[in-house]
């Protein structure tokens, strides 16, 4: 299947976040796609293809204007206060804070979209964030035109990221701006399958209440793991999403045995959805030797991972979200891919 | 008058605060109070009585149960889990997020409940926030006892603490628990002056729909300043609370004569509503010399707002809040006591 993958993604490189109390190197870095893309070449996966270019209106789709003018220009104003490392608010959004009103001050701003402390802005992040939504955007349009796969190497990854605010390393939700962007070319229904470790809080916030997009997550439990305040079982999509978000929570040490048990009843439901098209948020942290994750599943079970989804027999659209244990991440991530394609 | 006081405060200290994109030593430090005690002492104010103890009860009236539970226990768990350095949240509540749930792990909690990455807990700060709590409700008592006036050294300080959240270095709402004390002796009707710098937004939000307690904020504008997502001049308060919550933002700059003209109408407002008691959150960060604030009040102006405030003729309860200026904090505090007293 054809890669597209853009360089400029080295541009975001966070200087580091305050996890577990510390001020720590950040989990999230350039070698990441850069691994899994020598992996895609060395195995063959298909052409590297740099991304298009789409217009600011493909994210708007999907983001609220004000977060996407912060991505864009908050740290030359963060530079101008004479503010020294990357762009972290200092205060959050919480309950009984208003939400109808957005302060123009700098700080307020971060305050309103931001939600943790680990996804700083640097002086090019918005280059590696807009360049990412292109790599999602340029696979999407890939489908569109009558792929049957594509795998977009996305980076910094999108999960986390929710039509008005961002964290979890992700700025903007890179796989639900290529699903919008398949919906507003004609398809009528499109999937979405999470098998990164981490809920997709972003995603499921964003589709929450339609009927035009089905979630499926399969991830650790909020009950243990980040970002602990969405992601329960009871979170069936309201409105005319009612029925169209599905969790599949599963506690820490899950195996292999467990976690494709998930799988297949998420694999179930989108069949039963019969999509036009299926996007996987492709995170592998739930690789046994993660840094920060607490799943087991090993080399072997990312093939039958793609093999499974390949059963579906739908375009589907790979985008890369998380996954930490670096020197891994390339043989995880291709493995998903190869499975896909039966080799 | 009498200065309630108690040497747990310096039990909590914190180890630092990511503020401006840096991890740095903290504003809110134990010096503040020693330095605002010994100037007490020193202009012989009154005697320096002890807290009594009370039950968790009058704790609970104004706090969620849950998040008590986290600021007694939960950096025993932190501790637990190898942690090192003070039990900070790394993700935060945000909206999209449940407010119905909480999860059961510890960084769950502190991200439902925390609201910056300013507020810390460290292996003895529960007593000194208890105490904290103590030292205003013993003032309220005294009060409640007939006394005309009563000072509460309280630290940490507490107006940036809501029913189910904290931040902003608070921690329990000492204020707001006085209040309800007061009221639940008897008292019909409580006034807060909030003369701090940054906007009241905790104790805002505990009394935002109850008419037994007016609430009048002078403030550095949310537009400029923390905590930015509340305190705006459009907040009447709601249902049998409106109109008994009035923020008077004051921008940047502002010099005595600006803010005593707010003080002026908010003195008014206090007047009007003829409450039994007068509680006064009492911050000196709108000294000229703050390191983070940005108004212009000097030395003598507090002695002025103190005298300004005794013209009500109300028993008085004075709260510590902010004030990071620690070399003049003790003159800057007195001279509003010893102002409140014609001396």
């Amino acid at each position: 299947m054809d890669v597209i993958y853009s360089p400029d993604h080295a541009l975001h490189q966070s200087p580091g976040e305050l996890n577990s109390g510390e001020f720590v190197a950040a989990f999230e870095k350039p070698e990441r796609a850069q691994i899994i893309l020598d992996r895609a070449l060395a195995v063959g996966l298909g052409p590297v293809l740099a991304p298009e270019r789409f217009p600011l209106d493909a994210i708007t789709r999907i983001h609220d204007a004000g977060m996407v003018d912060l991505l864009r220009h908050g740290f030359a104003e963060w530079e101008k206060l004479g503010r020294k490392g990357g762009a972290f608010p200092f205060t959050f959004f919480t309950r009984g804070f208003r939400a109808d009103r957005v302060p123009q001050n700098l700080e307020g701003r971060l305050a309103h979209y931001c939600f943790d402390a680990g996804t700083p802005l640097t002086a090019t992040s918005w280059q590696a964030i807009e360049s990412s939504a292109h790599v999602a955007l340029t696979g999407a349009a890939a489908i569109v035109s009558g792929a049957s796969s594509v795998f977009s190497l996305c980076r910094p990854p999108g999960h986390h990221a929710g039509s008005d605010h961002y964290g979890g390393y992700c700025f903007l939700n890179n796989a639900a701006i290529a699903a919008q962007h398949v919906l507003d070319q004609g398809a009528k229904r499109v999937a979405i399958l999470d098998v990164d470790y981490h809920h997709g809080n972003g995603t499921q916030q964003i589709f929450y209440q339609r009927d035009d997009v089905l979630l499926v997550n399969i991830h650790a439990t909020p009950e243990q793991e980040y970002p602990y305040l969405l992601g329960f079982a009871d979170e069936p999509g309201a409105g005319a999403g009612e029925g169209f978000n599905l969790n599949l929570p599963l506690p820490w040490g899950t195996d292999w045995e467990a976690w494709s048990a998930a799988l297949e009843t998420g694999c179930r439901r989108v069949a039963e959805y019969a999509p036009d098209v299926l996007l996987v948020s492709l995170g592998v942290d739930t690789y046994l030797g993660d840094p920060i994750s607490q799943f087991k599943l090993d080399h072997e079970h990312f093939t039958r991972m793609g093999e499974r989804i390949a059963k579906l027999g739908l375009p589907t659209q790979f985008v890369m979200e998380g996954g930490y244990a670096v020197a891994e991440i390339g043989i995880n991530a291709v493995n998903v891919l190869t499975g896909f394609e039966g080799r």
